[in-house]
Order: structure tokens, then sequence, then C-alpha cells
């Protein structure tokens, strides 16, 4: 064995140790260690900006923010095991008058082991190291590597060894959660036996790369990757009457925003035929100058993608120049137009995420022309309508939800709100998984159920416990019942 | 397009549609076409226990059992949607003071879209054309096209007769449900870009390629395989002492039932060394005649999988004969031992299931050596702890709980109980899922989470309206809340 593997080995033996003491403590104790995590992050939070803002550009402003975002993650989902539901507790009491006899079976969600985390490029704390996959799997009791993203690299080795030292001063086993870096190791972390699931963050061809390794595994394993999003906004010829200028101010914020590399940005936009819509956009985009990139490889991309849409037939620029060098320092907003007709003939290329600040306008004839266009729009982590209070959109609304995982009503789609109720993923190539990767439910894609027939209480997990000694919300005999 | 696959194109064609439809229908109305099909399973049972007894040999009284599991189970999901809790309703009010401020957001699981079902030999009901897979497919909303088994090809045929016929007369759409039977129709359904997640029970070859073909599509879909498992059971020297004739009847009577064509049967069995365990149990499978299989290719297996166990080393036989040739009309029971250093140093063969009454006993000197070779057992869907009260077993659970999804006390694993709790599913090869197939969770294959931000009440489900029109527990700003 090479002296990496040799290393990789080791790591991955002790994060199988950590995640049987991790399985073992209970929920107060892994809350413990969440709320230890965020602390530590908030009390660095000055040292740790300055090294984001160093390596990514991101601004101070921006990277605060993200860093109250990210402990405010590590936060919820301690209330949310704290809860308990998540536990998911059901008892079924036997029944040995059914015909055949029932049993006593009594099932929760266990932590399904060691997990393997790719963090993301653009958002170096709240997709990173201590971001949403690390925090809701170690939340569950699995243990965490996190593969750093070479584009913020130093960040990511200050930020693991805060976690690692807020883990230990907490009481957390060692090797809970370590770091690699490099990617021959994150291959080999994927086609670890050891690692149990993976999440990840990124682009489709190295998502996908890593998703063919997961699932060719002697043992295959969960892949919960969020790639590539398109993220479509309708707007009705009602709406864009009615508030052209304020649509217009709202579009061009959301598609420059972190110089539009959030996986949320709105890249196709359809609007009625015929409209005045991209003059007010060209206009409202002015005030958007050249921002930063995340790394040289996204810069290059950028003005590759720019020409690839600029070369096709009938595609008009409304805003910027495809013909630019961007740089690391400077990538300048570009607006597109089309029509759906175009876009039904040659879908491929105009269908294709570009990252960095640019957008496609869809000029659409009528609601048949936009349906069509429409079904040919890959799976997308958001879709979003504008429309006015009284307009029957429900056909429009019932097709949105079919090809995203969330659905905006006059907003934009690059917040993305942490709570009970979001949903950050969709379709294939948006996420390849029926799981949220924000929110509360992100727990579940780390867990697995197990069930325990006639077992004595004495081993049985207290959620199971006759008494429910935990006060959680159980589903006894079919019925759900709170504390 | 050759005839076939025109034919498949028009039933996928027709199940998108009428998936559409059936998202749109009720929990009432769909709970009526489940409790529709039920109830025309349950009226022409005669006729078809006399198929299935032809075609599978199983028995009138086991096939008549079967029947009534099958449709308790589908009326258990028409109970299970009429709950509501499957919809996993999430409301989190808007909160304009936060920072940044927060949407309104509500989420709810909607039906995926087309499921392909390929049935299994050993269930020609209960996992099959109307069995669990199809039951939690169409009470979600989902529409399913199932590939029949063809152990039992007539059965299946005049199955989805009944059930067409009942779903139509109950008013469900057009093409909701259809039938198909072919190898290559089967692997032609999996790669249709129609279909949008695949349900199966059978072999692990046949199910690692199929999954093998859903991960690879353009999309991959969801594969929920249900393939092999071992089901070991582990005695200890108290309960041996204590109950050890009761142990080799229960014993005989779970490795024999159904021709030990279980996908629950007790294929390994843990028992301390140097006790008469083994000529007790030989004593009780004398009882246990040679009994039908279920298809020519099974029956020519079995002999084959008793041969290779046969000729290991330091492989014993307890009772029975490995040189029988096996027809479909009679393959007797066989059961081998040998000891827990053995299969240390030949895992490979000793650890392969073999379908088919056989089982095989393993000795172990002390709690290291056991736990060292359950370290080496592949996924289960089963495993089993014969203890007597009082006695620490806690280690043991854990380990068994890492290796199975369902571990049960003092019982045999070849019942599966049709309920909240159950849990058949466990870590590959048992299964390729982190869900169950039977039960009330069964659901939530077939369910993909959509959240609505800003939404006009209109346009909502009636699940996520302010007012709870449905009266379904949800969870309301982080609060679980009961109707």
């Amino acid at each position: 064995m090479t002296t990496a593997t040799l290393e990789l080995t080791a790591l991955t033996a002790a994060a199988t140790r950590a995640a049987k003491a991790a399985a073992a403590a209970s929920d107060a104790d892994r809350a413990g260690w969440l709320h230890a995590v965020a602390d530590a992050l908030d009390a660095n939070v000055t040292e740790l900006v300055a090294i984001a803002d160093s390596e990514t550009r991101l601004g101070t402003a921006r990277l605060t923010g993200e860093v109250a975002r990210t402990t405010g993650q590590l936060r919820l989902f301690a209330t949310v095991i704290t809860e308990g539901s998540y536990l998911e507790a059901v008892i079924d009491h036997a029944d040995p008058s059914a015909m055949p006899p029932k049993p006593d079976l009594r099932r929760l969600l266990k932590p399904i082991g060691p997990v393997a985390v790719f963090s993301a490029s653009n958002f170096p704390f709240a997709f990173s190291v201590a971001g949403g996959d690390t925090a809701s799997a170690l939340a569950v009791g699995c243990s965490v590597i996190v593969k750093a993203h070479s584009g913020h690299l130093r960040l990511s080795e200050r930020t693991a060894e805060i976690v690692t030292e807020a883990l230990a001063a907490a009481g957390a086993p060692e090797g809970l959660f370590a770091l690699i870096s490099g990617r021959e190791a994150g291959t080999a972390l994927v086609q670890d036996p050891a690692i149990k699931a993976v999440g990840f963050t990124g682009s489709i061809p190295g998502g996908r790369a890593l998703f063919d390794l997961a699932v060719s595994r002697p043992e295959p394993i969960p892949f919960y990757g969020e790639l590539g999003s398109l993220n479509p906004v309708v707007i009705t010829a009602e709406a864009l009457q009615a508030r052209t200028g304020e649509l217009a101010a709202g579009l061009a914020g959301s598609f420059t925003l972190g110089a539009g590399q959030f996986c949320t940005k709105p890249g196709l936009v359809f609007i009625p035929a015929g409209t005045g819509f991209a003059a007010e956009l060209a206009e409202a985009a002015k005030g958007k100058g050249a921002a930063p990139m995340l790394t040289e490889r996204i810069a290059d991309a950028y003005p590759d993608g720019l020409r690839s849409v600029a070369s096709l037939p009938d595609v008009t620029i409304v805003s910027g120049t495809a013909d630019q060098d961007a740089t690391r320092d400077g990538a300048a907003p570009v607006v597109f137009s089309t029509s759906a007709a175009n876009v039904l003939e040659t879908p491929e290329k105009l269908l294709e995420e570009c990252f960095g600040p640019t957008t496609l306008l869809i000029e659409y004839a009528d609601q048949e022309e936009l349906s069509a266009v429409l079904a040919l729009v890959p799976g997308s982590l958001t879709a979003t309508v504008h429309a006015q209070p009284g307009e029957d959109v429900s056909g429009l609304v019932e097709q949105l939800a079919g090809l995203a995982g969330r659905v905006l009503f006059d907003g934009w789609p690059t917040g993305v709100a942490v709570n009970w109720a979001q949903q950050h993923g969709g379709p294939y190539p948006a996420t390849t998984s029926l799981f949220t990767s924000v929110g509360a439910t992100a727990v579940r894609r780390f867990q697995r159920p197990v069930a325990y027939q006639d077992a004595p209480e004495s081993v049985l997990h207290p959620a199971l416990r006759e008494a429910n000694p935990l006060g959680i919300p159980r589903r006894v005999d079919g019925v759900l019942v709170l504390p």
C-alpha cells in the first residue's frame, strides 16, 4: 500500500470506530457536539472570513453571513435530533389473536456509518467542511470524512482544525471527523468499503463520475449528489405588464448574485414574446459590474460557455459581451435572448448550465409553446412563477413541480432558507436522490431503518421502550402519539 | 422500432398519463381503488389459488393465506394514505424579521411517476402482480407496470385481468396498471425514460444486473431491490441448554417452510461448539420430507448449491444428502455443519445463499470467534437471537442490528408481519436501498419531496392549505401538530 492509501485506511478505521461510539451516544450528547462546533466557528469568525475572502474573493459581508448560516444550520440539526421525530420510532404491539399471530415489532432509524462529504467551491462554509452534509451526518450519529475543495484549501484546513478541537473538547469520540484533500484521495474515499454514503455538491461531470463509482462498488452505497440546475423562471404576460421594472431589477440582482455562481441561479427566464423586457433587463444589468470568480477553472469555463451560446443561430445578446476573457478578477454579466421555437429546434446547448453571471431569456408565443419547452428542461433545484393575483397558473405550477424540488412564487430562487420545510434537491441532474441537502429532513439521507421483533426492553433503544423515556413523538399501533 | 418496442412505448405513455391523473386524485379516491382491487382478488380467491397451485405447487392452504395477506396489504396502504402522515406535510410560516427574511415554505411528498415492478417467484401473490410494490406505488399515486415472473405466468395474467377490471370499475385512470412478460421486455422497461423507479424481488445476479441498468441510465433512477439474505441465527449456550428440543423443532420448521424458498429462511445457525444440537436437529428434520420446488431452474440450482457446500473441507452433513437430483417434485432437506474457524478460513462459499430447504450450523468456540464470523456475514434481511432471560446480549444485538434490517428474539424469521413497524430490507445484498418493501413506510420509495415558496393557497395541495382541510398530522413551524 502507498503512504496515501495507508493514511486513508487509518482514517476510515478510526471513522468506523467513532461511528459506533457516536451511534451509542445520546441525542443530547450529539446536540452538544453540534453546538460546540457552531460556537467555535462563531468565535473564530473574523479569522475564518479573512482566510475565506483571500481564497474565494466572495467578500467579507457575504462570507460573514455565510458563517452565521452555517452555525445556524448546525444548531438547527441539534434542535431536530432533540425533538426526536427524526428517529421515526414506531411500535406495533403483539396481537396473538391475529391470523397469523402478530409479534411485537418496534422500528427506528439508525445511523448508516461513516459518511464521505465532498465540499463545494461556491459556499466555502455552508456547503463545505462544516456545512449541511457534515452537520446532518454528525447529528444522527455518523462519522464524517470531508474531501476539501481545492478552491479554498487553507480555509478547509483551518475550519477542520477548529471543528476537530471543538469536538474533542465536547467529548466526541476520536476520529468522528477528518479532512482529506486531493482528487485521488477523494476517489479512493468513495470506493473505501468503510464508507457507507456520500454527500456531494459540485458539477454534473464530476458528480456523475463519483456517482458511477459509488454505485459500481461490490457493495453499492447511496450517493447524495447535487450536480447542476437551470432553475427556470416563468413570467406571465400579466405580471410583466404590471411590474416590468421590478422584475428586471430582481432578475438582474439574482442572476449576478455571487457572480452567478449559485446552484440556484435563474439560468432560463421565460417571457412572453414581443415585450420590452429585454431592454429593461439590459438597463438593470448595467449596474452590475464584473465580479471575481471562485477559481481559475471556473473563470476559464465561463467565456467558453458564453461563446458556445453566442455561436448558436437565432441567439441575441441583450446585454454584455460573450467575447470576454474572464479572469478570476472579473467576469462580466451577459444576457442572451432567443425564441422558444429556437429552443425546441436545438435544445441541447441552450439548455446547458453556464456557471457565472449569465442568463437566457426565452420568448414564448403562447402557453402551448411554453409547456413544450418546459418539457425539455432537465430536472432543477427550483422553478419560479411570476404571475398576478387571480391568474390561473395551476397547470403551469403542476408542470414546474414535476421538474423541480422547490417552486417559488413572485420571488427569486437564489435564497435558500434553512428550516423544516426546505427542499433543496430535484429530479436528475439537480440531485441524484429523493432527499434534500438543506433543511431538517436532510438527516434522513444518513439513516437506515431497523426493526426489533419481540425484543426485551433492556436491549431496546430508549426511543422504543414502552414508557417513552425520551419523550418523543412515536407511532403506536398505527396512531401518531405526541409526548 | 420492433413491435415489442412499440407496445412498450404505448404502455409507458399510457402509464405517464395515468400517473398524472393518479397524482391529482384524492387520497380517498386512491384508497377506493386499493379496496376495489382487494375485494376483487378476495372474490376470485378460489380460481386464483387453483391457478397458482398448478403453477407453483405451494399448496392450497398456504396460497389461500397468501391471498389474504395480499388483500390485507392493499387495505393497509389504503389506511396509510387516509391517515395522511405519508405526505410528510411541513409548513414554515414566513418570518420577515429574520436575517435574512424567511419566506413562507410548505413541503410535501409527491408521487415519483410510473414505476416498474419485478415480481418474485416465491410469493405469487404477496410479492407479485398485486403485491407490496404494486400496492405501495398505487397508494401514493404512481402508475405501475409489472414484469410477470415466468414461474407463474398464467396466474400473473389472470391476476392482472382482475386488477385492471377492478381499477376501471372503481374509476381509476386508464393505463394505471399494466403487465408485461419476458426478460427482454423487462430489461427495456428499466431503461425506458418514462419509468421513474423500480421495485424488484429476486436473486443477487438478476437484481444486480437490473440495478446496474437503472443507475447507468442517462437519468439514473432508484432501484429498490431485494436480492439475497442469509438470515443468521445465534443461539446462546444458555438457551441451547434450556430448550434444545424446542429450538431444533422450530429451526427444522423454519428452514424447510415453503421448501426453504423464503427470502427470510435461516441459512446460518450459530451454536456453541460441542453440544448435541446437531443430532436433535437431524431428528427434527426427519419429519420434513421432500417438497416441490417453484421452478425447474430453482430445482436445478439446489443440488448444485448442496454439492458446492458438501465439497468444502471440514463440512459435515448432519441430515439428508447433498447427492440428490432435486426435481420440481421433490427437494429434500439437508443440514450441514462446520466450525466458525473453518468459516473464517474459507468464508466465500460457506457464506453464500442456497435457495432451498438447507441450512448450515456453525459451531463457535467463544464470543470472540462468533463476533469475528458475524463480521463477515453479508447484509441480511433478518438476524435472530435465542437467549435466556437475563443474559446480557447487548453487544451481540448491536452487531446484528448492523448487518440486518430486522432483529428477532426467540423466534424464527420466516414470518413477516405487514404493519406500520415492519422493516423488510437490510444492508446490501439484502436490499439496495434504505427503505422497506413490506409495511407502511414502503410507500416512501415512490415519493419525492417538493416545497412551495410563498405560494397562493389556490395552487397548494389541500395538505398544505392553512386550515388543514384534510385533517392530517403536519409539522407547523417546527412543531408536530395532530389534527
